[in-house]
């Protein structure tokens, strides 16, 4: 048992794997950043062959016997165990989906993302509902394959983010709800925030400049990565010493700027911190979505909107932007912590964002359990909006048709953003208490002790651990929407002077 | 034989190793442009998985059983049997590679560029001779294993354009040597020409837009296409409209960037023009490199540093660069087209360029022939330096070690350079004779004419036929130098009014 051949040998198919995946990963990003635009069908067909042949060598008995003769050689916990174990999960997710499955799946959302576009244009859900009713139901199909008799909507929240339940969401969505709705309600009373020192004119090129400073500042590694303009800004990975973000900007706010590039530059900072030694591994990955999201969470929220953030950042905001000379930070500070309800998922605020979620959960656990038909989602979607945020649509556009998430299939997806929130509030905490003067760090514009907690209680375990048990060893406690709320709520206080009572929550 | 089943499987097969070899593109094109330099490594895991995998798609049983399975559908000299034929010659060549040799050979060629590199820096052959000689001995037994005792320098020639023999590029070197070795003495001796019109201070952007503006006019489509910056200019091909070019420029010259550009497209308008319904297939390609060359410098050469074409161009020049308003294009016109025997041929003017390629011609076929040893090339290579340029480099780097081919095993290839100026003079003079006022339209910037005549004769036939092929169906003549010479010596006549005897050649 000391020699690892076997396991040497399912690192080397795995790479191949993971090589597989990666590779199309540039070719993404690729389409997305400089791809001239009759370009569009070759890289569909090359991307289609690397997606078929990434399946081949996953369901390959090759790989399965190595996997299996690697869990003899490995000691229990030991990270190899881990290795082996994860590589199992994904291999065994790939064989459960049958082939034909798998076939009518791509091609349903590849119909579903012609016809939800042309919906959203045309403001019609009627042409959209025949292929949603279609990938509703292929994606029930797979839930039931990956479940083998379990719950399925459980099995398609795994998919995104290990170890999640609906029984634990129903519960964490039911706090936020009952302290944030409400509460949103007394927010929507008061006069409006003064937005105008975010608004005026800033320069691209000063932009540019000013949010790759800060991207720098924070520990992100440009000789390792990039930054380049997409539509939707995103981070990708393309190996270790290769992990890119993307970013848009508005010439008359600086916040999408802004926070685009901390909130991206924070997804890179944990890929960029995986550890150098697990490339090419199951392991070499973040542990899920929802912790994913409270990485780029982090800095974005925490750190960015923040008073001792804006301690350091005012003066080189105010070089880059001269128009902005003599704003002050008391100035600023509310104008980055808006919070109002609306309606649309993507333009939301910190706070209502977590109803935005609330709303999909609720229907989209509705469309597993049966307990509600395709036909039905317009209405429910502007009942549940109604409900939960106080606003009703006037367009189905800006209604049920507003996310691209289910025309490609992705149920189950949206809890993992008010996951990240929750994880992301959590960990604050804990860093702010573990470090003693956290905000005097940031106030100083120095973010390595921070990036440092982050990169060995986060970062440096990859997959190894769950979401759920990585926010435990490092908080001591289990995730809790307690202190997400704390933080929401106490910025309603500063902001808009208004107060919630999170006794009993 | 009505039906295509099991030809409709060839190419569904072999557009999937095409896809392959695409993907690898555009992962390559990124390691050149965009890519950080921290990426290296993981670039190279993958690159070389895919590698991998396209060589066992390319010697699958599946892809040779379909290959012969269609050949019994398809009819002599259709299309289809020329995929079919094309499809086979490639799927034979990697069979006959054993799969050892394959390996022993990416290592050495990897192994070889370290050891150019630094031996190229520090001006000490030895450093490099051993792996040199290793790279000599497996390209000589790849040669051995392609040649099925037929000539082993002639299956290298063969890799690169097809049907390219050693007995037929001797009497074609002599020929060029026996004109051009005595012409560039004598112009050796002639003032040297004026060459500041090209020459001052040229600002990168106006270079970009001139530069593209060209492009552009010539056909090159940038829906289809794209500029970026590279150390080395090159043209690549990712699939169907999706055909990108790389430039570099110096603020000092407008040379470099504008025919390193025109050059590019030239290239591009080559694959742009390949028949879209043949993509993905064997024949989507160029005939060889020679023809591709010929392309190329038709562009560059023939179009880029004509009269008529300044004739256009220059009010264009002048308006990018107001510097160098009231230049004249009998000024501009020796500037663009001296010629002088060097020591770099990356460096070297059109006429001595095909010198460059004599001596490296001459210095293959010995080490194939195995009458001469790597140990005696720096001073074979001074030797015939001197004897066909009537220069010697002072140092190695300079000299023997001054090209990347051998080091990356690329024996054969140099004759395509050569080959490429023939045919590229051969069918300029034949456009002009068809197309009766092609100065006339180069001076009126209306560059569709030659760009259609090439369409038709060269870039619609794809890899149907051989170059020496399509040459003689557009010319009626079998290639020959005589075009080339008499473009060359009638240049050398007009900027440095020096003759040359073409009889007797």
């Amino acid at each position: 048992m000391s020699t690892f051949n076997a396991y040497t040998e399912f690192l080397r198919l795995w790479g191949t794997v993971d090589d597989l995946e990666h590779g199309s990963a540039v070719l993404q990003w690729d389409q997305e950043t400089y791809m001239p635009s009759q370009g569009a069908a070759a890289r569909g067909k090359i991307l289609a062959t690397l997606a078929g042949i990434h399946h081949d060598k996953m369901v390959a008995a090759e790989l399965s016997d190595a996997i299996a003769a690697a869990q003899e050689e490995v000691a229990p916990d030991s990270v190899e165990a881990a290795q082996v174990r994860t590589a199992k999960i994904e291999v065994e997710r790939e064989l459960k989906i049958p082939a034909k499955l798998a076939m009518d799946l791509a091609e349903a959302e590849s119909a579903g993302l012609v016809a939800w576009q042309q919906a959203r244009a045309e403001a019609d859900f009627s042409s959209f509902q025949t292929e949603l009713e279609l990938l509703v139901q292929l994606n029930r199909d797979k839930a039931a394959a990956l479940a083998d008799g379990g719950s399925a909507y459980d099995a398609m929240l795994n998919l995104y983010e290990a170890g999640t339940t609906e029984a634990e969401l129903v519960p964490m969505f039911a706090e936020l709800r009952n302290v944030l709705a409400p509460l949103m309600r007394e927010v929507a009373e008061q006069a409006p925030v003064d937005e105008s020192p975010a608004q005026g004119y800033f320069d691209p090129a000063a932009q540019q400049q000013f949010c790759k400073m800060i991207a720098a500042k924070m520990g992100y590694d440009f000789d390792g990565g990039r930054l380049d303009k997409t539509t939707h800004p995103f981070c990708t990975t393309f190996g270790h010493g290769d992990i890119r973000i993307t970013w848009r900007w508005q010439e008359s706010d600086i916040r999408p700027a802004m926070y685009g590039v901390m909130h991206e530059a924070g997804h890179g900072l944990y890929e960029q911190g995986l550890p150098a030694g697990w490339a090419r591994s199951p392991l070499w990955k973040a542990s899920g979505l929802g912790m994913h999201e409270s990485q780029s969470r982090m800095w974005e929220n925490m750190v960015g909107r923040s008073e001792p953030f804006w301690q350091w950042a005012m003066p080189h905001f105010q070089k880059a932007f001269p128009e902005k000379a003599g704003l002050r930070v008391a100035q600023m500070f509310p104008a980055l912590n808006t919070c109002k309800p609306s309606l649309i998922r993507v333009e939301a605020d910190e706070a209502t964002y977590n109803l935005h979620v609330a709303v999909r959960f609720e229907i989209e656990r509705q469309l597993f359990a049966g307990s509600v038909t395709v036909r039905d989602l317009p209405e429910l979607w502007d009942q549940t909006y109604q409900d939960l945020l106080g606003v009703r649509a006037q367009s189905v556009s800006d209604g049920v048709l507003q996310d691209i998430h289910w025309a490609m299939g992705a149920f189950g997806y949206f809890p993992t953003y008010s996951i990240g929130n929750l994880v992301c509030a959590q960990l604050f905490e804990q860093a702010s208490a573990d470090l003693g003067d956290l905000d005097g760090s940031l106030a100083r514009g120095d973010f390595q002790p921070l990036l440092q907690w982050l990169r060995t209680h986060v970062h440096q375990h990859g997959r190894r651990f769950s979401t759920k048990e990585l926010v435990e060893k490092a908080t001591g406690k289990p995730l809790s929407a307690l202190p997400l709320l704390r933080h929401l709520t106490s910025l309603a206080e500063r902001v808009y002077g208004v107060s919630a009572s999170l006794q009993g929550s």
